[in-house]
């Protein structure tokens, strides 16, 4: 139940290796050298059936797991982890950031996300700082059931937003799940804005010729003129195919009654998926990336849950979707990441979905819709 | 009397760790690690009295001290020392050097500093490079008296100007001060300008409600309508006002026949105090930022000595106040940072003060000036 | 025989210290501390005659060499080896690249090159990417005859380009070459362009009052209004003159019939040069810039066999002058630099040059000529 602290600038520690392990679980840490890797910091979990690492050195994200000889994440032309210190925001227009974009978890936010756009005279590059700050604490601490690494992330600059992300992330022994607990505090003197979005991504196996995305949709809008082209198989995905033009969909998802909801990545022969489980009333709206290029162009979907779509954060303001936290304000979520690879499970999931599906007829829009989308209209 | 050289990249030393140490005084030089700190080198100078922080990596700036018992220095929301290579200046529209300003000593410049600006073409974002230039030579000396810390740092590039910063800073066992001998030189080939802020930033305990900035003052112009505005209470100083604007105020200060002056920075009962030491012929200008907003936003008053004011470069050349610099030519100027804490020794530099006010009546520029502001003109 | 791998970020391997040498020879991997140097892989390679310095770092460069007592490359402004980390492209309007300007032999590409331009809407900053890439697999091999240093960097990332270089940079023992031999690839998975220059730059004592560019020359252009000024001593070189204006000549190179060619910068009394050589049917294209300003402004000439003209982009692409790449395809080059330092070697490359001259008459447009340059016309 000791509490391992890795990095804690604060008081200066900071160990450049660490490994705990027993019969069938470990945990290890290392710092790596060379390349655009060079200083990353890594913490990879084994918990004896799931592995994944987790990067302190980018903002706590999820870079890629292992799942009874699945891989669990995606292939970027960008080969990471990429230490943010090459990495510089407004390059390419405002799209430096997929220069380090690799991560099968990569939080996009705190003060904002999505496309680079102006919100008033501010540019904002694409999808925010998170990502590219390095923790300030970082600690691993393994109990009678699990392994928790937690992390302290700092978004905060003198006359900017200050917002602090604490997050624990939870994987209990041979199990085949991760879980994400955030903790979101406005740690300055007054009120701020706030947006996140949890870019989950996967390409194969979860992803290939056939996979659907399972839905319990309340609502849904094609991003633009180019998603709503592929609207008839929305859920539904390509093999990978050179040239693809990516299409996102945006989802006003249905819950249980408590706020809970699901989203489900089957492979085509429905006996391995990815499950998503969040709440809503934590965690509102969710978006699809589907982005079936060529294997070598970057093969994945994302599914992304989130507190807004990834609009431009003027537009996501006009509609009421930033979250305000007051000086010491505090917004909580969690997010799990699971797996399941028999035809039985996915079948209970899928089943899951339907039942809360039941709820309420579906509503689909055609096209862009302005409630959902600032593109097109 | 020997020199300790931590850093010199010419001859390929470089030391992570140095300690020296008396009885009464120390010297320790870390390389701090994760966070937005790694990498940083930082040279803690304890000199039996007064205690502070040189930060080779971020342009030999003095990060923060503590003289018996206060914290000289501020909290800035960007939680440093903060390595420059996280810091892209051209972010956030030009004010990316924001990211690392915490400083309690910061140099602005060289080539130029005050706000995002153009210059015909060229875009200069806030406040220059040099305090996000690390080091090339640094070394410790101690001999019977005092501490010195050394340091050169380049701000040089293909087709641009090449200014050398050649730093001495001092301070005597046991002594209540901290002695800056910079000499900037033109290490190129053709003639450079050049203008430095000296950025000393202070918060709790000598800012408070009730503070006062005592200046010999020529002449003064608030900055802009804002500044204006605080006319009537322009050297006093406010409690911590969540949503506070900043004002700035320019100054032209009298001094000595020889050129000495001093500003001072006193706390509500006059029984603390900060006085900064120069001379007007080596550094002619002074300006004065209040930025008194919530504690956690950054509550701090810039108290700032320079060769000019933190204009765009364009208008203070137009008024002559850019230095040029032939080839091979240098520019010397001292600066020295006391702390008093006592009634008697606060009152004995506000004296200093009256003293050399006597010599004029000072001006007090009710609008922007447009002698000494580019802003509201 | 053996391969010493030195970084391979795929398998973790990365040796911060490496030394192997023989009685005349010797290979000597350091990481650089302190300063803009912080944390640059160097390998000095020393054949016994000739030692250079590659930077796997910045994309594979050769930094600097000496051969019999001659310095080989230049004293630039920018002290490097500069790490990318604290460079940032778009910087300085677009020109951030020079900020680690100082290789002997600096790779400009892979995607583009040339001065900062808008390609359509994608800003395109001074020189492109592939000297601020660290090498993500580096290797060191002898054999009986020569050292071998081999590098993999990839310009690669999510919805760009996807462009690896492998280059394998050898030397003779006690011989007076370097030769570099590229592969450009295509690791994506749609069809890519690419362009390259190598920037070969020299200064004393190659480079002196009375120096003469020899080049086979079928038709040369000056690049703008400037150069033209300078048409009548395009291939003499002044003394270093404070205040010089850069001037700019793209030719097309006469070969033999394989393809052959080379380009000799010899010093005013004849009897020193380096030559470089390298075939036009993979380096079409060669570039001379002229940059003879005071010493400490970085007096030094560029020669730079390129598969194009560092004109924007899209010039380029509108003369046919862009590489296509299809996925997997790839581009080899070779390019070796040679010193002499006798005027019988001299004259014998001289006299090579007149051979291949004899085949055609030159031209020489002395006006800008719209096929080769983007400027002015």
């Amino acid at each position: 139940m000791k509490k391992h602290i890795l990095t804690d600038v604060e008081n200066r520690i900071w160990e450049e290796d660490f490994y705990i392990s027993s019969e069938n679980w470990n945990v290890n840490k290392k710092t790596l050298r060379g390349g655009l890797q060079d200083g990353v910091d890594i913490i990879e979990v084994n918990n004896g059936a799931f592995s994944f690492s987790v990067l302190p050195t980018r903002g706590m994200g999820i870079w890629k797991g292992k799942f009874c000889g699945c891989d669990v994440g995606w292939n970027s032309p960008s080969k990471g982890p990429v230490n943010p210190k090459f990495v510089s925001l407004t390059e390419r227009n405002g799209i430096g950031w997929l220069k380090g974009f690799d991560e099968m978890l990569v939080r996009c936010g705190l003060s904002y996300h999505g496309q680079p756009s102006y919100d008033g005279e501010d540019f904002l590059p694409l999808h925010g700082k998170i990502a590219n700050i390095p923790a300030k604490f970082v600690s691993v601490e393994v109990d009678d059931e699990k392994i928790s690494v937690e992390g302290i992330v700092d978004e905060a600059e003198m006359f900017g937003p200050q917002i602090r992300l604490y997050t624990r992330i939870e994987s209990e022994f041979c199990s085949n799940k991760i879980t994400v607990i955030d903790e979101i505090e406005n740690i300055g003197g007054t009120e701020t804005e706030m947006e996140i979005l949890y870019h989950c991504n996967f390409g194969e196996p979860f992803l290939e010729k056939g996979s659907k995305l399972v839905l319990p949709i309340q609502e849904m809008s094609p991003r633009n003129e180019e998603a709503a082209k592929g609207l008839n198989s929305f859920d539904t995905y390509d093999a990978p195919t050179p040239g693809y033009e990516e299409q996102c969909f945006f989802y006003k998802l249905l819950s249980r009654s408590t706020g809970k909801t699901l989203a489900v990545l089957k492979n085509s022969s429905g006996n391995k998926a990815v499950i998503l489980r969040f709440n809503k009333k934590e965690i509102p709206c969710f978006t699809q990336w589907k982005n079936t290029v060529a294997e070598n162009d970057g093969y994945v979907t994302g599914i992304e849950p989130g507190t807004s779509y990834p609009n431009p954060r003027a537009f996501e303001r006009e509609k009421g979707r930033l979250k305000k936290l007051a000086p010491g304000e505090k917004h909580s979520m969690t997010l799990s990441i699971e797996i399941v690879d028999s035809k039985k499970e996915v079948e209970k999931v899928v089943n899951e979905i339907a039942e809360i599906q039941k709820k309420k007829k579906r509503k689909i829009y055609e096209t862009p819709n302005a409630k959902f989308t600032a593109v097109g209209n």
